[in-house]
């Protein structure tokens, strides 16, 4: 029995690679043939020996997060080349601002009503406090 | 005068890469000799050789603002491995959630506080109605 997978079962980056795909190759549980477009993206932008690198000595779990990551930022730098990522939180950023700011006028808002309500409130009971 | 510049002017990649650095390099304007740690995360994280290729067809503008973003993308990675920038994201779309949660509880208050400041009002007040 061969010790590497066959043409057809060759993970995406063997294949793009055109070697023999063993069964210890890093890339394969992370990479199969189907998923050849994220392959294509994380080649790109990182490069296979790069990704090898970055991520050699992570445990597998950690590794497959950390792939899962890089295969994000690389589908986000392939369809935005000038921003990648970097867009995306700035967008982010500026949603937060927006939100606390619409946060702090409703606050505003409540504390006038609450005033309002307050002085609005029958004499024989504002006597009370 | 010789048309590269001498090694003291290098930039970070030229000097890393041990390259004459000419006048036509073109990482110069962007890694500059003193920027020898972006320069070095970047070349780490993507490779020079990716790096061109991501932002060759771009203007200078567009090209200075990629580099821009590929260097934070690469500082936030050699930070964090595993999560890179989509721990960023992943943080400020949580952030996003909880003050989503918190304006919708505000906007609670405020209606309760409404209805209890027209319920409070004086009777005659309210036949006016």
């Amino acid at each position: 029995m061969s010790s590497s997978r066959n043409a057809s079962q060759a993970c995406a980056s063997c294949k793009y690679q055109r070697k023999k795909c063993d069964p210890h190759c890093p890339l394969a549980p992370f990479f199969p043939q189907h998923r050849r477009k994220d392959f294509m993206n994380v080649h790109k932008v990182f490069g296979v020996r790069n990704v090898l690198k970055l991520t050699k000595n992570l445990g597998h779990k950690e590794k497959s997060e950390a792939i899962k990551t890089l295969i994000y930022q690389a589908d986000v730098r392939v369809k935005d080349p000038v921003g990648g990522c970097c867009r995306v939180i700035s967008e982010l950023q500026h949603r937060i601002k927006n939100l606390e700011a619409e946060y702090r006028l409703l606050l505003e808002q409540l504390a006038v009503c609450r005033a309002q309500k307050q002085a609005k409130a029958p004499v024989h009971k504002q006597q009370q406090f």
